[in-house]
């Protein structure tokens, strides 16, 4: 693992903050009588065991989605996890072993592996992305294009597949778009109003496309430059015109094909929305073992 | 649009049932504060004109998805739809016109293109399936494995692409599959057991993976038998056994490539994950014309 | 039990689906300040023992929510049912032993007799319906006529009587009524729609008032025909006609008086709103043991 | 309405209160879909006209609510109330005039009926009760025992029948019972504890079942004594005991056939749970006018 | 603690009534991704010790919620509280002893205190307030004047003061201030508009700020008289022409300074907002321990 | 305003944020019932005009939770500002003509008062603090000690008094304190950690409380730095040694009377805990003018 390196070990996310989540897609799928199959086939003490299983290589991530969807509809389930979010797997590993009531097991199956396969396939996608940045100093982002309440866990993903986020909304980073230079008149307009409003604890960054954009930002020193849909040579000028007086972003038409190109320019951060939109799910199986 | 000839037109889901989840996503994107940098960059009362533009060719789905988080926002804000869910358009076409304020438009425009995205990328890849069934009478079905909260909106979506919607969660129909037919020790038993439990106003389904389950299956009459996993041989064998006394269902390694063949067997319907799990999120954009 | 030979064993509703329920009861008596009278009353620490005993006889439904009104309160509060939910009880007979700490249960007491009391009700009337049916092959159903926010656990307190259910709501079944057959301009028509829209996974019933809309309906295979006012001869004639072709639901008018009579026109199945919306509360209490 | 004449204009209860109550019993209808079989007959467009209508005698209760229904579904549906909350009908009279699009009011109608006649019943079956209190000057009220969920709109329900409420919950009086009695050793001690605690806005009632008890409670003023489960003859020794000092309240096997008798001993209220708990509902229609 | 001698007991506000509380409070501060800082700083298994201590006198109220803060992120955390809600601590006194997870601790941290310091804070200026009132017959009671959503602990908090609490909302009480008199006409009117109304369980209060209304009131029974903005000999000569036969209440420019001259007028009650709207949080700290 | 100039306008919080702040105000003071005094004494169609006026010098805050709480309960009410969020009223300045509803008027009044004179009590407050750093460079921020539920108007309440905001919860920014450092061992390593975790789009801030930290840290380049409980000396001294490779900011034991010496030693931002945890309401009123 080595494109991780730098990265910390990979906090988990609140139950507090899962909990409702999950509540939610056990709710959806249960509705309002339960799993009515299971309760005429399946006796009502019945217990049983099974396993998680990958059927494909990828990167595991939203064991604790997985784990919550199990012990909210039973606390009594056992749930031992074979390997951490963050950690490869291959087809065929085990990846968790579960035993308790059987009803509940099949009741939350669906919903464990639902979480916990577009999870990983998040995770699996970022970590190949961050495979290409080797040798690199680049950094891959996922940006605020995500399914609409999964944004927490998603994210999270990104950060177990290896990469690193952008801001979580648009309240706690400034990000200065076209939109906003064209409202003010101008980058120097636009930079000098979001030093003034933007606190001391929050970073400014700066979207540009064309270096003469870049050149009129730079003094006014925002935190960020995102350098948006540039080809390789005008990247590698910004780069090297910012000299490390800010932080540079690489946006717009990423792919796993262009992705050593880009980082080869020294960017420090590469953004994709890819990574959350456009990840398929990873395929995982729960099998029943008894 | 061929393929969806037999289906009828698609109805909207309430806004009893998107506007939670329009909320709940412009929350977790505004978080506490709103946008920081428009409310710094943008003046309060500035009225805007903007389009939302498709970046390449799909099948559109969630427009009253993107027009809550719109309205939701401010209710005086313009939207004018140029097309419906369930229509194809093509790169560069226009979709969606609005106008109004511009603090709440820039504020809505990710939330409303993360649902049009991602529902219209659910819709052109069930829409490339069905495309594939042209010539036969099968029709294709999402399934359970969908993404967490999100549940509604992707089998409305499927639809829109011309798909049907297998059972919503587990307490609409009975889905017999092994672990039931292990429970009870019989396809007979388990056929048996839902016939006296079901209610006479949900159907039931049993997963059968061999002939000789389909023929112990048969004489209780059961109203759909999923074909799950068998070859093409099986397949056709199995519609041939079935012989118009109940619909059948093929499911299990269901690609784009084979899903012709599949078709190609009889069966009635073929259900896959991968509408829901698999898709990409169609490129689209909001840009703004004044 | 013999007439409920038929059925399956009674299926409890999920925890997850019942404490929301209790919780808005609980909070709905326990307002801001909790029991304002046991507070200053009864010592903090006191425990006590108790048991809910029936006053008079009938069929109990609802453990599972007294059982949460009390755990709710208190996890360490003892709940001991004599009895299962779809049991009959004689008057003076007791029902659940209680013990635990005094103010918890005091305070639990009124929401948990008000499900169980209400429930329990419920079950006593359909069971006093389905007793009329006995030698027949008539099924007694409840309808959508039900208390708002109460449907869950009434359609299950129906079950707990001996009764089946019909459609949970609006959009698990296809149902069509007059209105839609006026709306397409014939029975025929409207069945058509149904067939081309339910999807392979919902029933189709339609509701007919006269002999010829039945006859015309019948050629496009209806899962199931609901036989709306017939007078006993015409529901006789109905019965042959559909000659085993759907199933047969009687409704209108139904009650005990002329139960009898109606199942033996031999419809496979009877619905009536009473189940739900005229059962009255059976009279239980808690009685404290010590 | 001469039993009524004592009693004050209903005030209604505030929309913010009965939207929650509202859109919880719609959802419950609508599910995840919403109207199935509506969405495939009715044409988006269609609009139409549609009459509530009583099919039994009684009086009216819930009309909020039932305009909720339909306007939560679509605010542009005319809903023209022809009687108010209150007010008593005859069999055949029309009730509330409906119009407008023809898929929402379908949408709409199950729940909004299902508050209004059952909160309707509870009107008329209190009604019932207050019309055997003419000529004497006792009031009719209901009890903590209601349905989960429901209480605030029975107990005004109640109020449009005529009767008066008891408390809300068990945080807005005090009301010593046998159980607070004992723990405190004595019905002198108890008093003289909640006369400490109440607070100066909160009232004390206490339950004394025997003329010893209230010999000894009336000393300490308390405002309300219950007079729970005593012969015609004690409770008129009672009245006599009190001789004004507090406000009697009878209780305990409370029928329409001993009401009248109770009300003759002098009491001045007389409490039942029958309003709420017993109550089946009222018989009304929605039948379409074009 | 001489000043409380008449209370009874503090009751404990339900859990269930304080955990939707301190959920949204810790929801607030964790966001969507837990605390960053201490993730990064932190082993996820590093278990420590802290304690809880009071940096100024004063007294203490709010434990309840504090143990949740801490219980809710970590069952496992232990809490021993050193004092009770509705005691006195001097500064450097220890409050609470929490050990645990340090993630966890430090995680709920702000949201405990917060709560504490706050209701600490009302408790402490409550007592302040009540030690004026030592030698008279005077309660001090707390208004509808509180803080929005934290009405109930801020009136537990003037309870653990020693304090008493006016009625908790508008639908608990009868207060007829001017604008109703306005209304009606006349005191007269409005008070017999309100003896017809209230119901038997609810108390009547008026204001008055006149002799002359005060004794335009008295006839009719007022179960509370408020004196408002009287100067102090107005209240003297109000509470005895009052004479026992309501309580008497004073409020309007109430203070420390001018409490005890107030309370010798013989009034039975003093109410101020003070005590809700004006009180600065205790200060405390969390001091870790190992 | 002078002291103001250099911050932005001040720009609202969404309505989607403050409307179930205000919802759950309203339901906590309206119950289940509403506001019983005016049901019985108001007309339900009377119409009334009101102003809300200043009775002391402040400035305001907090309007459009004034106007939600108004228009929540009743759309058709009217509510003209005479003044904005931010600005300076006097004794007896009109603030907000209102008209509409009496009973609407009144059952909304205390809510929103509440709010207004609670967030007006912050804001004037910070600006006091706000006044004294005139003619220094310095800000004043608030801290995340705030009421609970309440954090987001507070912090905005702040912002109209002049002041700015830190971090708003633990999840938007980097902060490094005394436990922290213990943790890893020394400032280097908790700055080295957060360096390579904290993402490119949060900003790192170290807590120190002596000058051997501080130069220990800056090497590391945090973005600010937290210079904790030091007296001016030292400020003076950190200030000099930071040199502007960091925002400097000072907190610990800050009041109007140390502020400005404060402010002289030069540092960027003062916080204190005091603008939100010790600000008393400003006392506002709603008087009725017809």
């Amino acid at each position: 693992m080595g494109a991780d390196r730098a990265l910390p070990p990979l906090a988990p996310l609140p139950d507090l903050v899962l909990r409702p989540l999950v509540q939610g897609a056990l709710t959806e799928d249960l509705g309002q009588h339960g799993d009515l199959t299971s309760a005429i086939m399946i006796a009502e003490k019945s217990m049983t065991e099974a396993m998680i299983v990958a059927r494909e290589n990828g990167r595991i991530a939203g064991l604790d989605c997985a784990r919550l969807a199990f012990s909210m509809l039973d606390p009594a389930i056992g749930f031992t996890a074979k390997v951490n979010d963050g950690q490869d797997v291959t087809a065929g590993q085990e990846i968790v072993q579960i035993s308790g009531n059987t009803r509940a097991i099949l009741a939350a199956e669906r919903t464990a592996l639902n979480f916990l396969g577009h999870l990983s396939g998040i995770a699996t996608m970022t970590q190949a992305f961050v495979v290409q940045l080797r040798g690199t100093k680049a950094k891959m982002a996922c940006t605020r294009k995500t399914l609409p309440g999964l944004r927490a866990v998603q994210k999270y993903a990104v950060r177990a597949g290896g990469g690193i986020n952008h801001r979580f909304g648009l309240g706690d980073a400034i990000l200065i778009k076209d939109n906003h230079i064209a409202a003010l008149g101008s980058v120097a307009k636009a930079m000098q109003a979001a030093r003034v409003s933007a606190g001391h604890m929050r970073k400014i960054e700066i979207e540009v496309d064309a270096l003469v954009q870049l050149e009129e930002a730079l003094p006014f020193r925002p935190d960020v430059v995102l350098l948006d849909n540039m080809d390789l040579k005008t990247l590698t000028a910004a780069v090297k015109m910012v000299d490390g007086r800010a932080i540079t972003e690489a946006s717009g038409g990423v792919s796993l094909q262009n992705l050593a190109a880009i980082a080869a320019t020294g960017v420090d951060v590469i953004s994709s929305s890819a990574l959350t939109m456009k990840a398929r799910a990873l395929d995982l199986a729960l099998d029943f073992t008894v």
